[in-house]
């Protein structure tokens, strides 16, 4: 059964969260047209608050919320991105945000938290440690939990940037969107398949963390494990919403290396003077080896985020940084 | 005397060039404000074509000949970006450009200089060297000499984008603007003070570079000599006409040290997501350090450029790039 999110619910979402996210522009770059074969039109969620697409999912869920279910806060599990946008939507509303983050976790992603006023409690780099903590959290406090991609809401959310990607560009002939707990790509399809029926949906993901490809093309959801990917936004696997969601109205899934994500990061940041992160770089990777055929089309691209750890850049992977 | 150059010239400029650039955005970030006490009004010429404001005065300088001064193309001498943008714009103009670059010129300028079709001519790395092989080339081709910065055409052209800022944000107090050859500073300045009096304009320039704060003290020009800074774009001398234009709109130069160049450039793609060079960097920070008085107020910064080499970014120094 496919869950019930349409067009209106993506509307109501937008109208919801417009006072507290930022309208991100659409950039364009005729070197990388040239390179890619294509018109590209970049969304640049790297721009939006926090520094990535997820501040959209995290303010609706966050606002979508009853007086009573909000009482008490919310509660989330987070690695990065969803973490930090939780945090910031429950201090716009005026409520405690609790992020359980393993301790394997970036500190620059914990200190994001932690400016955002979130609580980060840290437990085990496992999925069941992440969970279990979290219900703990949940029921100690009575915070209501915001999945990070697993939630009507927060796929809702996600899906206004392809509104405004739309607007701007209302001629695209396909949007390529980075996968990974599938979030992103399900709401950005929904909207757009209903405001552009013959319009092309495709995700991106990294070859070394290719479960929604395989996912899809096995018609069943196959968990993705543990990937090792530098794109480190990509490596959940699809949830059950996200996967039906994809399964209705998503065109297809292709997939890019990780010396193909590093190249098109570092081609980003030269050609187009932007940080992106390197799942941001994954859909422009998989547009420069022609993944998704899209020659002479006019193309949205969503540059999810641009949250990098300035000391460790992958193209100088292995050099630590200068000390002092 | 102060050189003829009038906010009518700038406009016409500006009519002029317009095809040819691009409308850079103005960007803001609550986080910088915060951090410099002040409101701050990006000018983002590190969008600009060839990655830095630069494009601009070539444009108009270029375009500003007659059809016989064009006629056997323009030459100029650069370790950087003014070689790009006068290719650029020869190339616009359908002119040959002939770019004369010390042999110590960055590979990566070299190949941009190339790319937009220009020739190179390699020669010492001295001023003298420069010069003498750019008089060679006239001689020799007949083509037209585009100086990088003492030009009343090239100045007029940086001075553009000064209209564009004040379009955006028309209730500035202060600008702020790096300060190398003085040709930006002095075309901003002529511009912002004759559209609103009350404004001012200030320099910024490495510590490490300071040849224009001592000029504009001393009332004299003095030369910078060969100035070690980390802000590539900065190191020149003024010349004879941005000077005499400096002494008579401009109301400060302050300066910044090297470390907290480095530092703002690294908050800025940080917190902004951008990529700036250096000398886009300079007054950033001297605005992070207070050295321009703008508690409170409302800042225009120019970004001038974004042209930065990945494998060395200043943050690593003395980091080799990984091989491969």
């Amino acid at each position: 059964m496919i869950p019930n999110l349409t067009l209106r619910d993506i509307r109501e979402a937008h109208e919801r969260i417009r006072p507290f996210i930022r309208r991100t522009p659409v950039m364009t770059s005729s070197s990388l047209d040239e390179l890619a074969g294509a018109r590209l039109y970049f969304k640049c969620e790297n721009f939006q608050r926090t520094g990535a697409f997820k501040a959209r999912g995290a303010h609706n869920a966050v606002f979508s919320l009853t007086g009573e279910e909000a009482a008490r806060g919310v509660v989330t599990h987070s690695s990065g991105n969803h973490g930090a946008a939780v945090a910031l939507a429950a201090r716009s509303r005026g409520i405690p945000a609790f992020v359980v983050m393993p301790t394997t976790a970036a500190e620059v992603k914990k200190s994001a938290v932690a400016r955002y006023g979130g609580r980060v409690t840290l437990c085990e780099p496992t999925q069941e440690s992440r969970e279990s903590t979290a219900r703990r959290i949940a029921a100690e406090t009575g915070a209501h939990f915001v999945h990070p991609y697993n939630d009507l809401s927060v796929i809702a959310g996600q899906g206004t940037s392809a509104l405004e990607l739309l607007e701007e560009a209302p001629e695209l002939d396909v949007i390529v969107c980075p996968v990974g707990g599938g979030g992103q790509l399900s709401g950005v399809a929904v909207a757009a398949k209903a405001l552009r029926p013959g319009i092309r949906v495709v995700g991106a993901e990294p070859a070394a963390a290719d479960d929604a490809q395989r996912s899809l093309r096995a018609g069943r959801l196959i968990s993705g494990g543990n990937p090792q990917t530098i794109a480190d936004g990509l490596r959940s696997s699809l949830g059950e919403l996200s996967f039906a969601l994809i399964q209705a109205h998503v065109d297809d899934i292709v997939t890019a290396g990780e010396d193909a994500i590093v190249r098109a990061m570092r081609l980003v940041w030269e050609i187009m003077k932007i940080v992106i992160e390197p799942s941001a770089a994954v859909p422009v990777a998989a547009l420069l080896d022609r993944a998704p055929p899209a020659a002479g089309r006019r193309v949205g691209v969503i540059l999810s985020g641009g949250n990098v750890d300035m000391d460790r850049l992958p193209w100088l992977a292995g050099q630590p940084p200068a000390p002092g």
